[in-house]
């Protein structure tokens, strides 16, 4: 596997597996755990699964056929997190290799809420899930409806 | 003291002002926003309100008169987390100064549950709320009891 | 002292004591370790310093009567790094407070040239030392001349 | 592309291209740049080069045959920093492919010295470089001699 992509997704529509059940578009994204996101417990800080989140989340938006530094660039439309959770079910350590699945829980025209799983890209192991609600908003923060070409790709996207 | 500290707590104990009500112990501690918190949007990346949370605790703790730092190597205890959860009122811009309200839900033997309120220093307008749930471990990550020292001031700082 | 500011500092002008020499402005800033800035060395991971660097930098400029912010904001005038270095001299643990001691260089009308040193608070141990160099730039990264407001006290206070 | 590895090298015996001249081993990562990563400049904050810096230097160390992790856990070795610099070509921005092309510049028994190159993976242009020097020590900090087995290997992938 030569020149492979860092925060590269796997490009694959899954369904099941626990998640983003019923034909909803899932995205796998591995990641592998850097020294900096590691603490002095010997694991990765806690604060660091919510960027994993936010790379699952490009990948997902790129997978569906949207670029999101477009979206802000070309469309003056940011997706601004309003609430986010994690629940930590396992310790992930240095060097490992971590699967980020990423879903649409749910989509209204100004409400995204997407859902996402952590889990060993070696064995499966569930080590965290998560939730965050966004808002969509212009550069200026201002509330605003996401356009119609998103929408229709979104709706497909969430699962039933 | 000149050189005031960063990350110092102002040793209030507080009551009311809409959290840890009926005489519970808050922690209120200032941080100044890095430049390396914000990101493009120009505001404060929202991992980073999970790291202020935890500068809130370790000077909650401090207040109570614990070092966390000491629970570790003197105790063999570790506050691992298990759910964090963050909502986003407003956004919070570089050089802002952000008051950090800390306070005990909840404390059993083997989970303790803390809340936050974020607070612009000036005007006091809410920016984000919190809370996070820690179960108690040893090095090894095995969970085990909080030592009965740490219990009894807990048991009395929680909220009624 | 009730309500300290984290990242405040001291506001001391302090000449000698090994850096800026001979009547420069020296500033003060004392930090306290965050459990997020430690690794799984047990110590700080290095990249954390030239965010301390930055910290320095902006109370630097706060001493002299100017905020960052509004140099941005109001004057369009960024401070780009263009050369970072850091000499590593002991580990920093979790919880220790650190003082970050900054100066001036040099200064001209589009390079600045500033020197830091990373200090125990408690004892005064050498910790670290390093110098970035920026260039004044526009919103748009194009390089420009710092306002002769700035250049004005900058120059003085340099160490001679 | 199915599944790719999020901070997989290419795993690419390179020489020339202005570094590692003469036969030495270089490896090239493909990062992409997260939006944590940005700042409200609109680019990427200063620190991060470090972090990916570390990035490249781990997959060196795998290209030629050795886990990081392995020589911390297995053999008791840790890599300190005690010099890190980087000099900064060009803003770099986010959602970009950057290249991080590391190689050994020095390796004597108990100090290694890397370089580095950042290029834009979409036409090579050159985005940063710089340089870390590290000490090699215990788990407990204390200076060590680099193990025979991984000198040897080390002394054949320096550039002459």
């Amino acid at each position: 596997m030569d020149g492979t992509m860092s925060g590269e997704p796997s490009h694959g529509i899954v369904s099941g597996r626990g998640i983003g059940d019923a034909g909803g578009a899932v995205n796998e994204t591995r990641i592998r755990v850097r020294y900096a996101e590691t603490d002095q417990m010997g694991v990765v800080y806690h604060s660091n699964h919510f960027i994993w989140f936010e790379v699952g989340r490009v990948e997902l938006l790129r997978q569906l056929g949207f670029s999101y530094k477009e979206m802000e660039t070309n469309d003056d439309c940011f997706i601004a997190v309003v609430d986010a959770r994690c629940r930590y079910k396992a310790p992930v350590h240095y060097d490992d290799e971590v699967l980020v699945r990423t879903f649409l829980k749910h989509v209204r025209e100004k409400v995204i809420h997407f859902g996402y799983e952590l889990r060993s890209a070696e064995g499966g192991r569930l080590l965290a899930e998560g939730e965050t609600t966004h808002i969509v908003a212009d550069a200026r923060m201002k509330p605003r409806k996401l356009p119609e070409k998103y929408m229709k790709v979104f709706r497909g996207a969430v699962g039933k």
